[in-house]
């Protein structure tokens, strides 16, 4: 394997001087059937509306080549040190699926390892979901609480949301979930008041233990939990920690269970881990779960196809890199026709936002091109009614990249004037397309569509376990191709360091009215 | 009254020769002290860590006084055409006190009909809070349900949630409040499955009474009503309706009663009219609301200032443009630290976006500069263990709008460390604005911090109903004057046209596999 930066390969230097393609002019009904990748577990990638044609694709496939990307895929999968700032492996598609060869560190089989923890999660949450396990009162477990940030929090809190319908629909019995994440004391009150506490289970998600957001809200929670007066109710029953095996947390005493990830897993990587898998299991069952992970594992194997028609997340990452790159678009809208995705463009931030938002290469030495765009994004039709005026008529474009299902996950609709809302829902999601596309001519400038905004679309039959575990997959493997495409090293986060230490400096010194005054000190 | 394009005015020429400062090296506690301007209701706008100095500023005084911000201000408030696209006054800031001239339209004093509908909202959610109205089996409602979309939903959804923590802290008894917005049909139904249809009120907002998603899920909601077998369930007696005299919601019997807006009132700017006024009055009581509207007048005031350092919604609409217009930054994060703000990102993003999002001037002829920015956000300190990584140390600068308070809302904390968590969540506030302002040099180019990443900061006491009314007119003010800068109207919305003619054209044609079919049909 060689690595070098973007700007040195022969594809991306043709790229740079290839006239891109207008979707304006170039959609049409043979796109439409042409463009499209598999993403695995049924999930279609739909790029008819992006501005290539066969010469670029023939352009980014040389690049994806002369960029080893699947190679280094391989690589990361057969357990090479990836994570070269931290000299870690990377290994989150080991906790859904052996590809590669066997990965042996700190003196296990990780894939062993893995399971291990997944066997333990299964047995933990069928005891909890049959009420074999109580709390420490007798009482069954109705109520689950993960206190996590980041990683932790936003990766499951956004797909406990989208499965949340479907397994209501199946009628799979479950525990209510909730999250806690910030360090506001609000956001643990509001939580906690509504809780029944001796029915309540709180899952502590932090792979070094010492997470001041999470330790903070724990505190916080046993100290309700104390004032609540409630006789034989005691704190250490009602936790469990998700950590690693040498962290604080992992033998404290203070829970009453530990399960474990390690160093190979990323936060932002980790839905897929116990950090995930305990809260779902216990929300869904185990086998949803598995079902999430089966999805993923087939995406993760969609990703190993050579030839970008056949392997969505690499050709996602290279039209990605091209809009970034070539047409220097400074970013990128998420945008899910499906209320049960309400807050996956939020994890989808974090996964694209943190793993390429560098400046730096992955031996340290700065980049002069640009790297991860801004991501953000709202569930249509909402965003309709909301931002889509700057996409549609604003003076920058902003690339689009839609999510779609033919059917709802409660399959529960209505006949207004001839057709259902999950049928307006669509008919929304593919005008959107055409309309960002073509845009329209009118005498009045006002009323004026330019067109040529470039959109792709992710589309699957409905969102449930397995398609929801692709859908996760396809955008962890785009973003680490984007990263071997950069040549960065997308499995650190040095930047969230200095505030960190800044923070501490002056945590003292911010109570009250003192925090203008703490500004100044921190000079 | 003269309307130049930002690129004909002196001001900005000048400006844009002008060296930008540098938050880096200009940061210092002197500054911290001075570039302060109050925003209203207490609240106070900070810049010490923007890139301008005493030279820029005085240019921006300038260029404030050459678009004649304050007189097209006036203008407004006394009931001038502003939105001159559709042809209409613009007098949101009317429907919480009277600053202009008298102001006469569809034959009545506009400032009464707004007072009037105040106090039938008053009337009615004490009533309904009291219990002396009552659902149609005679149950008192304990839960009201807000069905709109855009305007009709971010506003009002935002401001719930942000009033919550602190109304549950002054025991003010509340109905609960739940949103339906989108067309996706599961969104309604995660809602109502939920719901004790004989002990809910459902608001129907849409001013023209004609949205499809609005009415929509409101048959769906009658669907669930009727299917719900319960005899003497009338859903006329469950449903009141927010919209305009002449729409057809107003007057079909289907409702129990209706509430008035007007032309006048903007969707992204309607969280002081009915639009929310109904569905906070009922959940926290009219009081509640009332103080919400005492903030957003006195922010309204303060906005007339015609010193830049005594006005906080004018500086910061100019140091926007500063940074958009001069410095190339494309977005925006706005970056509260308070979960109880956690949704007001959406609303901004609406605020904002669909106003200033345009690429014609108020006469209709193309601008050849960039008009209104992307805007993204998520609470801190959950942002930080995110995409915070890119904000520090990705390739682009993108400018940041933290919002901060001395207290939480619920005033339920602990000591950990030695530390509260507001101290903790304020620690962090703080630091990271000098992080970001200052960065930090290292050997390691992996952990070097450019530093020069401008930041504001909005901070208060507290998050009440008062300083959110503050906050709330803050923003729309300075979303006015930005338009005002760039010389276009911020008040239409017609680039959310094209879509939804052509989702009509296909309304049909999108049932379960038909969806990829209907997108070519469109082309």
């Amino acid at each position: 394997m060689t690595f070098k930066n973007l700007d040195t390969t022969g594809a991306f230097d043709a790229l740079s001087h290839l006239q891109p393609g207008n979707p304006k002019t170039l959609l049409n009904a043979e796109r439409i059937k042409a463009y499209q990748a598999p993403a695995g577990a049924g999930i279609t990638y739909q790029y008819a509306a992006m501005p290539v044609q066969e010469e670029h694709l023939q352009l980014l496939a040389a690049l994806a080549e002369e960029q080893q990307l699947i190679s280094k895929y391989q690589a990361l999968l057969d357990g090479e040190v990836m994570n070269t700032g931290e000299k870690r492996l990377v290994l989150h598609q080991l906790t859904r699926g052996q590809i590669g060869k066997n990965v042996i560190a700190d003196g296990e089989n990780k894939a062993t390892f893995y399971q291990e923890q997944l066997k333990e999660i299964e047995r933990f949450s069928d005891q909890v979901r049959t009420g074999k396990l109580t709390g420490s009162t007798g009482k069954r477990f109705t109520t689950v609480v993960q206190i996590g940030i980041g990683g932790s929090d936003l990766g499951p809190r956004a797909l406990h949301l989208a499965l949340k319908g479907w397994c209501s629909a199946q009628d799979i019995t479950s525990l209510d979930a909730r999250f806690i994440s910030n360090v506001d004391p609000d956001d643990a009150q509001a939580i906690i008041r509504t809780l029944d506490l001796e029915r309540t289970l709180f899952i502590l998600v932090s792979k070094s233990g010492t997470t001041l957001e999470t330790l903070t809200n724990r505190d916080l929670v046993i100290d309700a939990i104390k004032q609540a007066g409630i006789h034989g109710l005691d704190p250490s029953q009602h936790m469990v920690a998700v950590t690693s095996k040498t962290s604080p947390l992992a033998h404290s005493g203070s829970v009453r269970q530990a399960f474990f990830i390690d160093d190979y897993i990323g936060g932002r990587y980790s839905s897929t881990s116990a950090v995930g898998a305990v809260v779902l299991s216990l929300a869904f069952g185990f086998d949803t779960f598995k079902a999430l992970l089966a999805g993923a594992h087939e995406a993760d194997l969609q990703a190993l196809k050579p030839s970008i028609k056949e392997n969505a997340a690499l050709l996602d990452a290279l039209l990605g890199v091209y809009l970034r790159n070539v047409l220097h678009y400074p970013s990128t809208a998420i945008l899910p026709y499906s209320q049960a995705l309400s807050r996956f463009p939020a994890h989808l931030q974090q996964l694209d936002m943190e793993s390429n938002g560098k400046h730096v290469n992955r031996d340290g030495q700065n980049l002069s091109y640009p790297t991860g765009p801004v991501i953000f994004g709202e569930p249509g039709t909402n965003g309709q009614h909301s931002f889509y005026q700057l996409l549609h008529q604003g003076t920058d474009i902003v690339p689009l990249q839609f999510i779609g299902f033919s059917k709802s996950q409660y399959g529960k609709d209505v006949l207004v004037e001839g057709s259902t809302s999950q049928a307006k829902l669509n008919a929304n999601l593919i005008a959107q397309i055409v309309a960002f596309a073509r845009g329209k001519e009118d005498a009045n400038p006002n009323k004026c569509f330019a067109g040529n905004r470039p959109a792709s679309l992710l589309y699957a039959d409905r969102l449930d376990p397995k398609v929801l575990g692709a859908l996760l997959a396809h955008y962890e493997n785009k973003v680490m191709f984007q990263g071997f495409l950069w040549n960065l090293n997308s499995f650190d986060q040095e930047g969230v360091q200095l505030g960190k230490v800044l923070a501490t400096k002056v945590l003292n010194g911010c109570e009250g009215d003192a925090v203008l005054k703490a500004f100044t000190e921190l000079l």
